[in-house]
């Protein structure tokens, strides 16, 4: 299923940085950015919860905040992409 | 239906940051921010085709990226948040 994660890390305090750091690299290992913070992962649904228990562990829920959308299997008539940085469809092979 | 509108624009160019206001300008008429770049707008088609049209008007192709996610009608399951800013569901009365 695709799942999109957007994030908003707060920078107002000197760990914000670091937070934001991080929460970069888990989303990085689950899926592929597409906008600065907002990453598209296809996953499985204990993958899902896994992705959620990182980063709940990593942002401070009081000034920063995640957001999940499902869009569940059939994504691909869902989501819309305008402008630069179009990603690659991630199920595709890569042919080179 | 509930549309999650993503931009990412660039701020390279002096143009970039009158960009930026005006995309987010555009979204505040059709939806609410949940996050710095991300909104969810509760439109029909014909709106979601219009809000695209004005936002592609808008923007540099070249350098500016936006990404639209369609969760159609029953999206409450599909959206999940976690920390700071919470939005208030825009569709519940609100209560004063």
């Amino acid at each position: 299923m695709l799942i999109v994660v957007g994030y908003d890390i707060s920078l107002m305090d000197p760990q914000g940085a670091k937070r934001l750091r991080h929460a970069a690299k888990i989303c990085d290992r689950y899926g592929q950015r597409v906008q600065n913070s907002v990453f598209e992962c296809l996953i499985n649904t204990l993958e899902f919860e896994k992705l959620q228990r990182e980063l709940k562990a990593v942002i401070n829920p009081e000034v920063d905040s995640l957001r999940f959308y499902n869009l569940g299997q059939n994504y691909e008539t869902k989501v819309k992409h305008v402008g630069a940085k179009a990603v690659t469809n991630m199920d595709q092979p890569m042919i080179f």
